[in-house]
């Protein structure tokens, strides 16, 4: 790609992330049905139609900000066997990010109610998730470190449920509750340490 | 009370439910901060002076169907000891109620959103749900029946973070996640069975 060239693209997409950042901030705080493209982009600072240029509907704009989330995710959940360390890693990451973990709280949510554009993203989503975990505690219990009688399918969604629901908690009382205490309790429960481990610092 | 005063007061406990019906359909299908007034007065068949008659704001309505919720709820939560089986048949009475729990599952999500009426309401209901669960799970380690390591005061943010969660993801895919099941499985995990009692039925 030439000098030339790579003027406008980096322009398009240094303006697709300031459309994005204020879908973010207008979604996660009006809830994605009381968001308006309009007020997307009064926020971004930009007339309608050249917010229209960059994403031709509400639903695109959801769409590319559910993938832009998932594309910022730190990956920690790399599979390097430790994946207790990783799952608190990712929950201590979230805590910097309230703004969008608020986002997904309510887009999650709201993916419920009718016709919503983000329900099969949700859907996936979680079908994904769910499988991730219950591979990984598949591997835990080869490992003899899976606590025995835990079912790795069951646990597997407890923590992706118990992850979901212990945020909206904390985003209800940030000073109160303590996301990672949760979620290290749960997998200290089903888990045995690993050799040599004391303990994992919350 | 006289047979001549009931008649109105009767009337209006009925038009109050009807509203009450219509405004759940129009919040749990389009959400809360989306569903208008109007729509709610057109789902129940009045005039929309009529409906404010009744309830003065999307606030007031929003505000008695939560009561309504909670006064509705079976209450099987009696304190009779056998805490696993009453979360069980709580939550077997819940799947029977679809609406109600989609409602309830935008609503709590939603109440993080800027200036939401609900915030303070899903606040103190957290913490109370968190606290009783927490003296029940006090109880079962008073009768040497939680498990040795658990925390009750973590346990019981778990299991409402947890129950909250996997409802959202049964909501989405009603025929793939069985709520029973993963309640079952984390309340199986932190307790030891009472005495005589083989397991619990799911």
């Amino acid at each position: 790609m030439s000098e030339v060239r790579r003027g406008p693209y980096a322009k398009t997409a240094e303006r697709r992330q300031q459309i994005l950042d204020a879908a973010l901030q207008v979604f996660a705080s009006r809830g994605y049905q009381a968001g308006s493209m309009r007020e997307v982009a009064r926020v971004a600072n930009i007339q309608l139609s050249t917010l229209m240029h960059h994403f031709n509907s509400k639903e695109d704009l959801l769409l590319a900000l559910l993938e832009r989330r998932d594309a910022d995710s730190p990956g920690q959940r790399t599979g390097t066997g430790d994946l207790i360390a990783d799952v608190l890693s990712q929950a201590r990451w979230n805590q910097t990010i309230p703004e969008l973990i608020a986002l997904y709280t309510v887009l999650s949510a709201d993916s419920i109610t009718d016709g919503h554009p983000g329900r099969d993203y949700f859907t996936e989503r979680f079908t994904t998730v769910r499988r991730g975990f219950q591979e990984e505690f598949e591997k835990l219990r080869d490992a003899g470190r899976l606590r025995s009688g835990v079912d790795p399918r069951l646990a597997a969604g407890c923590i992706t449920a118990l992850w979901d629901g212990i945020q909206l908690q904390w985003l209800l009382q940030p000073d109160e509750i303590d996301v990672v205490a949760y979620l290290k309790a749960f997998l200290e429960l089903i888990t045995h340490p690993a050799e040599g481990t004391v303990s994992y610092q919350g």
